[in-house]
């Protein structure tokens, strides 16, 4: 069986749809749909169509399964139950306080129309999540903790981007190495936000900007920096190009907890991502999705779910022989 | 909903169950059923019933799940079978090559009699082959690699203590730190047994027992110790007493693959346990399936499944909307 993919947008995560399907020999992309130009965008496939996202209903038959590769905040909430309609998807929406409601608009369209989606796919949400949920029933006792990064955060970036005199932007989230021994040594710590990350800024400025207003500005912003100790670097433009141009990002999922009937032994579990490719990782998770998504459509389950809702077995193209032969 | 579990025998592992039900509220245990004399053992919970083995049938309306907790040597290729036929149960069977041939066994009699079987539950197999299943998913170019301990090995100590003149024997597998941070730093190495895994023995003799032999008989036992570098110490049965009674074990699952269109992305997936007690982890894990084996005979799944067949939700007590709103 081979699943026929499309991809809806063609930015990092497109880009990274595009190279998990190559990783994949049960896969093919089919096209590419975007909102721009479709001659001004270069695949790194260039076989492949790529077609204006107006026209992606003429693809309904053709295409299996339709991966929204668009942002969280103002493609996929519209995207997703628009779709949902005509396709199976999967998306990677990520907004977390919005989950339940997404998941409510798309389950009704995707069951009233026989189609299948999977949402909120890829590392966190995703992965981290399943390992949350599985280090909740193995060690009912205990504490979670969930540290990111070193890695780009894509909204904190942004954020220092809208400061004026401010030309461009990237911000690291950094774990503190303290607190993260000090989880991983079954200390069991009660940790606030400003002792398990700190945020580095590196900041490219205007002409005649004023970078201590600027820094003290980042510094103080509500919600994104204030509850954090925040280093602020002002660096040249081509500093920037140089070395500020990485997707690279990862992070770190404990369980700690305790068993007996005494409380007397502590148990750890810890998963730990180190991710040189921050959408290259999400695609393949979400490839692996699709692949789960056909078959559970193919046994007539439809609606929206979850990471939480799939069982393993189905993200694999192997037989159920061969994944207890060489993996159990 | 409260789940009814029974279990079938008391050693290590038993123990762990007991322990294991205390900490999750939606269980309640039965009864223990063993092959010894009831009145020799006392449980932990002194007022759960202890009866004898022989009259498990007598509880057939009164348990949910029975837990077999036997070994998978002699106990589980005959209990597990013989028990399906009356009862939902969950196994812990770990001889890996025979895993097959029991699931064919134990999915027929389960199926004939409209009961469901998980086995081959726990951490290895168990946790880290779920690990493993995600790893090849999401990282299908790439390597896998497994390290166990430091812990005891039940098999080698046993193998030990068979050698005329030990009195007592513990063996240690300990991972080797240099090639577990080589493949942690993405190096992807080749690893041979030996690079991998070293083994230390602590061995109590017999009096006039001849040390110098026993240590070589020890190293070139074929596939127990002659293709790891291997220590012996001799002590005596006080310091035995004192120091190697625990049942610490743990261990790492590495998937370490590429992606990009050149392969030019290395990406880490890591899952480390770290376990005061090798048994009591397995149990908890064992009870959460245990919960997921309930909700899914209900909804009329009967036959044998294993890890890979069980989507995370069923896992849990708590409801789709909790685990999403607190996890996902």
């Amino acid at each position: 069986m081979t699943i026929r993919i499309g991809i809806m947008g063609y930015g990092n995560l497109g880009r990274g749809i595009e190279t998990a399907i190559a990783n994949n020999k049960d896969m093919k992309l089919v096209a590419v749909f975007t909102r721009r130009n479709p001659n001004s965008i270069q695949l790194l496939t260039p076989t492949i169509p790529v077609v204006s996202a107006s026209t992606v209903l003429e693809w309904k038959d053709k295409i299996d399964v339709l991966v929204l590769a668009g942002g969280s905040a103002t493609d996929l909430p519209f995207q997703t139950p628009t779709y949902a309609e005509h396709f199976n998807v999967i998306d990677t929406f990520d907004t977390h306080k919005n989950i339940p409601m997404h998941l409510t608009t798309v389950d009704k369209i995707a069951k009233e129309n026989h189609h299948l989606a999977i949402i909120s796919i890829g590392w966190d949400p995703g992965v981290f999540s399943l390992f949350r949920l599985l280090g909740n029933v193995f060690l009912p006792k205990g504490n979670d903790y969930t540290f990111w990064g070193k890695g780009v955060s894509q909204g904190h970036s942004d954020a220092i981007r809208r400061i004026p005199g401010v030309k461009d932007a990237k911000q690291y989230t950094c774990p503190i190495q303290k607190a993260l021994e000090s989880v991983r040594n079954g200390k069991s710590p009660v940790l606030t936000t400003r002792e398990k990350h700190t945020r580095e800024c590196f900041v490219v400025l205007k002409e005649n900007a004023d970078a201590a207003q600027i820094e003290k500005q980042i510094k103080n912003m509500p919600n994104y920096f204030d509850e954090y100790e925040t280093t602020v670097h002002f660096i040249s433009q081509e500093e920037f190009n140089k070395n500020h141009q990485g997707l690279a990002h990862g992070g770190f999922v404990f369980r700690t907890g305790t068993t007996g009937i005494n409380k007397q032994h502590h148990q750890i579990m810890e998963l730990q991502l180190t991710l040189d490719s921050n959408p290259e990782f999400t695609a393949h998770v979400a490839i692996a999705y699709a692949r789960a998504l056909m078959k559970l459509n193919k046994e007539g389950v439809t609606g929206c779910k979850t990471i939480f809702d799939i069982a393993p077995s189905y993200l694999s193209p192997v037989s159920k022989e061969e994944l207890i032969k060489d993996l159990l």
